[in-house]
C-alpha cells in the first residue's frame, strides 16, 4: 500500500493510497482519528454504480464513525469507477445507466438485478475482481498500527455496493456485520442468491419503495434469502437515490449495537 | 374522568382512571413526570388483541417517554379486554386466538387481516367503539393541566392496536405521527384500506417476517397503501409477538424526530 497524500481536518486524518492487486491499480482512501494509535474497529464502504470512493454519503458516514466513535473507515474505487476511468468513460457509463432508468426496463420480468445476460456476466466478472481487491485492501489496512486485526470489521454498501458486498461478506469471515440495500433478486435461485443465503452476520437492509431499478417484492425476496438470524429491512418511499437522511442515524446505531466504540471513546 | 388511584415511582406518576363513554366504563392509565405542570406532548398507546393497557411493552415505552423526554402517556383497555372482561372471558378469548394460530388459517387466501366474515364484522363494530372511546379519552386528557392541547399527540399500536389505530388516526387531526405494525391487507380495496390511504402523518410501520397471522406481501401492501409521504417499514425475522427489543429505541427516535422533548427537558 502506497500512501499518496495525507490531510487532517477537524479530527479526521484522510490518506489517499494506491494498492496493486492482480496487476490493477486500486485507488483508495482511509480515514482515521487524527493522532490515533493502536487497533480499532474498521468500516469498509463500497460505493454504488457510477459513483466513487469519495461521494458525499461515503464521506459523511466515514467522518461520523471516525469523529464520534474512533473507528477507521476505508473506501476503494470499484473496477471501472472513480480514478480508474477517464472523465469521458465515466460520463458514458452514467448515460447508459440513465437510459436504462428512463426506459424502465430495469423493473422487467426478472424483477431483480437489472440488465440482460451479457450485462449480468460482465457484472459477475467485475464482482470477482472487486472481492479480490477488497480482500487485498483489508490485508493491507490491518497491517496499519491504527487498525490492526484485533477488532471487528464492518461493511457498508448499497446498490452495486451490495452486488459486490454479498460475495465479499459470504467469503470473508473478518466482516462481522453489514449495512446493505437497494438490490433485489428474482424468484429463482442463482449464484448470487446462494451467496446471500450463506451470509450469517447481522444485517441492516435498506430498500426504496419507488426504486426505478427493482421492485419491492424483489427486495423482500433478497431480504428473506439472507441466512442471518439478526437482520432488519428498512423500507422508505422514494427513488433509488432518495434514501432519507435519517437512515444515516440508523447505520450508526446498527454499528454501535453490533461492534461499539473504539477503545478510549 | 374519575381518578381511582395514583402511584409515583422513580419519577413517573401513574394514575388509573375510569371514563364513561356511550354507557360503557372505559378503564385507563395516564403516566406523567412526577411533579409535572403545564402542557407537554402526549402519547396514546393501543394494546394488541388478548392484551391490556398495562402489558410490559406498553409500560416500558410509557416510562421511557415520561422519564427521558417528559411526555405524558396514556393507555385504555379496548372493548372486550383487560378490566372490561372477567378472567374467564379473557382466557376463552386467548384460547380462540391460539387455536386460530395453530390452524394457520390466519395466513389464508386473503393474506391480510385474519378471520372470517362474521369475525371481521365484529372487529369493525369494536373498532367503531374503540375510536369513540379514544376520542373521549383524548378530550379528557387534554383537560389536565399536565397535558393541555398545545403540543402534538402521537399514537403507538401494533396488531389490534393498528386495526383500531388506523380509523382513529384517519379521523383524528390531533394525532401528528404514529408507530403501527403487525397488520396487513389483501389485494382488493376495502373500508380499512381506504382509511389507511387517507392517513397523511409520518408513520413507522413494524412487520415480522414469520408472522403466523399475516404474510409479508400483505404487510407490504398496507405499508404501500398509507397516504403518508414520510413513512418507514421495519421488517425483522420472527413471530407475531417476537419484535426485537432494539425496535424500542426506534420508536423513541421516531417520536423525537417528529415531536421532540417536552418543554424543560
Amino acid at each position: 500500500m502506497k500512501i499518496l497524500e495525507e490531510v487532517s481536518e477537524e479530527g479526521v486524518t484522510e490518506r489517499r493510497f494506491d494498492l496493486e492487486v492482480d496487476g490493477q491499480r486500486v485507488p483508495g482512501i482511509v480515514w482515521t482519528p487524527t493522532g490515533a494509535s493502536g487497533p480499532r474497529p474498521l468500516l469498509l464502504q463500497g460505493h454504488g454504480g457510477i459513483q466513487h470512493k469519495r461521494v458525499e454519503n461515503i464521506l459523511s458516514l466515514a467522518r461520523r464513525m471516525v469523529r464520534r466513535h474512533g473507528w477507521a473507515v476505508a473506501a476503494i474505487d470499484a473496477p471501472g469507477h472513480g480514478d480508474r476511468v477517464s472523465k469521458e468513460e465515466a460520463e458514458r457509463a452514467r448515460e447508459r445507466v440513465m437510459k436504462a432508468v428512463r426506459e424502465g426496463g430495469a423493473r422487467g420480468a426478472r424483477g431483480g438485478a437489472r440488465g440482460g445476460r451479457d450485462q449480468r456476466r460482465d457484472m459477475a466478472k467485475a464482482a470477482g475482481m472487486a472481492v479480490a481487491e477488497w480482500k487485498a485492501t483489508l490485508d493491507a489496512l490491518q497491517g496499519m498500527d491504527e487498525i490492526g486485526s484485533e477488532h471487528p470489521v464492518a461493511y457498508w454498501g448499497v446498490s452495486m455496493g451490495t452486488r459486490y458486498g454479498v460475495p465479499l461478506i459470504a467469503s470473508e469471515p473478518r466482516i462481522k456485520c453489514a449495512v446493505l440495500g437497494l438490490f433485489g433478486i428474482g424468484p429463482d435461485p442463482d449464484e448470487f442468491s446462494e451467496l446471500a443465503g450463506s451470509i450469517q452476520v447481522p444485517l441492516l437492509f435498506l430498500f426504496q419503495l419507488n426504486d426505478e431499478l427493482m421492485t419491492p417484492p424483489a427486495g423482500l425476496k433478497l431480504f428473506e434469502t439472507f441466512g442471518s438470524k439478526v437482520k432488519t429491512m428498512h423500507i422508505n418511499p422514494g427513488s433509488h437515490v432518495g434514501v432519507p437522511a435519517f437512515e444515516r442515524d440508523e447505520y450508526e446505531a446498527f454499528y454501535l449495537r453490533h461492534v461499539g466504540d473504539a477503545p478510549g471513546k
